[in-house]
């Protein structure tokens, strides 16, 4: 992964704008935007101090471009860890094009997806999953999913990695130096330090995989399905849950109607709603196709809204339903609709029943609406909000990224074949294979050890631009 | 037009990005940035110097909203001429929304669209037109627009103006003082100079004026209505022209196809195209409709592309086509298509016939082209290029914006008033009524003169953010 050159690249967003923010990094940043600026001041951009901003004009062949502001940030004291130059300029869309067009004449090179943040990383100046959180925290859309991509971006977890990484490495060492003294059967590493560590490396990655189902629905959003008979008022619920949210939505800047469309943000986490009306009723093959992807859904749904009618189900019906939709990690809420109809503030003999502990239908939560009175749909939000705060380890730390997880699932499987290796009276050398992989997977998260394909696989996933 | 407090505004477009620009203006900007960021260094933003920038945390309520970067511009050595901040931050939808947030609950306000240049003028760091420049500039989607509005940025044909405003100020004084001294029938204004100098305005104007017809298809682009019989090959040359150049044109970011469908740049100006296929087919009353709308777009068109298949027109034809479309200042291009079709190097008799000057139809130029030959369709667009430069005053001063024509059509009447008023020797008070009228739409031009109404109006077109 070698990133050589100047590179350029709009940081901004496309079409045309107030400003626009361009960006170049690399040895001759300055030197190729001061063969195209003409500052105000006399001062030559390249004597210019770090960290100041100078107005002028930029120009091309001896014709002015537009009239602009330039940043200088000079190595190490930027972000790539480089010298950097930001020009600020007016956002048309034509001299967007000639300030490309411009430098990339005078020799820079446009920059690859990432590439500002991949130079970042390879100049040290983060590690691999500090910048893996720059991307994230461009795409927050939900507070929860911002302050996680804001904790990793400053360390999160990273720091606990590398320090048991670190003393792993030092078992490591001595196991090496037992192999060199294979013949004398002289033993370095103290087997119950080892255990030890192992067992502490092991109790924390545990608490990271754990962290991983909260921190990857906070990420992505929490997928919740609606489900229940027809008329059950899915439809209803799902439209009075997104209306009331959208006047709050859109005015956010940017968010459009589009995307908002069946998502819902509470108290920071979004909420992503699928449809699965007609779920039920396969009577030929096309609607049979629909209700497949329909159940595709539900089964990628981290929470089940079951929504019944009182008079219009029994208690048999929901324990089929449910007992078909249950698995492990799934949270099933039992919503029971239309209580604006129950005459009195009793209870249906539904629901008594389903109070009832022996009813033998596994659920998380019941709640009874109407989507007619405001109050029941807060609690029905409140419930919501509640059970999936209660996958949270409610531990600071939590692992949102799937690379990170799965390279914990490696290191805690080659951690426990050490362990078991140990007890076994395994060979030094054999253990020592083990003991590697463990390392190079730990390694991985903070990027220690990391390898082309690794890198591209991350950065690619960036935007252009940073 | 009161512009007041600290306003913010993002400068840069919509939607989550590599990176976002926020932008504060007034004198509290640094004292209300410098509550919610954490400097990394120990030094207070408020003791920085200025045109600096700064890396630091933003919080709001305690809680870190990102990492940004924040410029710092003092009074007056910025674009408003007041205190301005920039903040540079992580583009995510969320991020924009808590940072406009954070800096309202500090006590900003968010800017009216065009506040910024707005401040910027009632500072005077600029004047009215350099104001409007800034706009025009932003949108400008071609070369020969975004020089004029840079060139118009810098000052134009403003410094002109003012520099004639002023030498009729003081004959305006004199006239007053004759005003003053209306018994005594003395003349303090030299009647011979105040001619000269009413004759050198006017011939300014009249060339300003000239210059409108091409500034203004410049900066809105070249309406061109390609008109001809059915089948003579409209859409076709349509398909082929605009086919051709999208390739190109989809290289520069930001451009989407829906909004070139139907331009074409040609060395940097730009050439709107109307489709007018089914111009002459009136057989009902719907398509009576059509026509009468396409007749209305080739009445607004600049440049008219006759195109005729020889085979399938006679001279009279094309004659009466020709003189129900003439009218001053449009250009008409005849061409003939389809010469693929004709056998050997010659001419077809109808163009043999058209090249008689003897036809009596007034068209600017004959082409001769095929869909299939490239170089054919060069040479028409060499053609167009050529016939829209004609319009150019050549002159480097080109008016492009609608309300400076119009205060210069107004002044040009008031000269025009004027002589009159000297040639029968009217009265100094009635003479001194046109002149001050003279003056004021001069003084329109550069915002010498102005009103909540006029400012109001140029301001409200601007984007939000500058």
């Amino acid at each position: 992964m070698i990133s050589e050159g100047t590179i350029i690249a709009r940081a901004t967003g496309a079409g045309s704008s107030a400003i626009s923010l361009f960006r170049l990094s690399g040895d001759e940043a300055i030197e190729i935007v001061s063969r195209c600026f003409q500052p105000k001041s006399k001062k030559k951009l390249m004597d210019q101090k770090c960290h100041t901003v100078h107005l002028g004009t930029l120009h091309r062949d001896g014709t002015s471009i537009d009239e602009v502001l330039v940043s200088i940030f000079k190595a190490p004291h930027s972000y790539t860890g480089e010298n950097v130059v930001e020009i600020s300029c007016h956002g048309s869309n034509y001299i967007q094009e000639e300030i490309l067009r411009v430098f990339i004449e005078q020799g820079a090179k446009h920059a690859q997806a990432g590439e500002f943040t991949l130079r970042a990383f390879l100049n040290k100046k983060m590690d691999l999953s500090q910048a893996e959180a720059v991307a994230d925290l461009i795409v927050s859309e939900s507070k929860a999913a911002h302050d996680l991509a804001l904790n990793q971006m400053r360390g999160g977890y990273r720091q606990e990695i590398t320090l048991l990484r670190q003393k792993l490495l030092d078992f490591a060492s001595l196991i090496t130096l037992e192999l060199d003294f294979a013949d004398e059967e002289v033993s370095f590493a103290d087997r119950t330090e080892l255990k030890k560590l192992l067992q502490e490396i092991k109790s924390k990655i545990k608490s990271l995989l754990d962290s991983f189902q909260y921190g990857s629905v906070i990420k992505n959003g929490v997928p919740v399905a609606i489900v229940g008979k027809p008329n059950a008022g899915k439809s209803s619920l799902l439209n009075v849950l997104l209306n009331e949210e959208r006047a709050i939505v859109s005015d956010i800047p940017g968010t459009t109607r589009d995307t908002i469309e069946d998502t819902l943000t509470l108290s920071g986490i979004e909420f992503r709603f699928i449809d699965t009306a007609g779920l039920r009723n396969t009577t030929d093959k096309i609607e049979a196709l629909g209700v497949a992807k329909t159940k595709e859904k539900v089964d990628n749904a981290k929470v089940i809204i079951y929504l019944f009618d009182p008079n219009d189900t029994s208690l048999p019906e929901i324990k089929i339903a449910i007992n078909e939709l249950e698995r492990d990690g799934l949270i099933i809420i039992l919503v029971e609709n239309k209580i604006d109809l129950i005459e009195g503030n009793g209870f249906s003999p539904l629901v008594q029943s389903l109070n009832d502990s022996n009813n033998e239908i596994p659920y998380d939560a019941l709640c009874r609406i109407s989507t007619f009175e405001f109050d029941t749909l807060e609690k029905l939000k409140k419930i919501l909000l509640e059970k999936v705060n209660s996958i949270s380890t409610k531990g600071d730390i939590v692992v949102s990224n799937a690379r990170h997880f799965e390279a914990l699932q490696n290191a805690l499987n080659t951690i426990l074949n050490i362990n078991a290796g140990l007890d076994s009276e395994l060979t030094v050398d054999l253990l020592s294979v083990d003991i590697n992989e463990a390392l190079e997977f730990l390694g991985e998260i903070s990027g220690e050890i990391t390898n082309d394909e690794l890198l591209g696989n991350i950065f690619s996933k960036f935007c252009i631009g940073k």
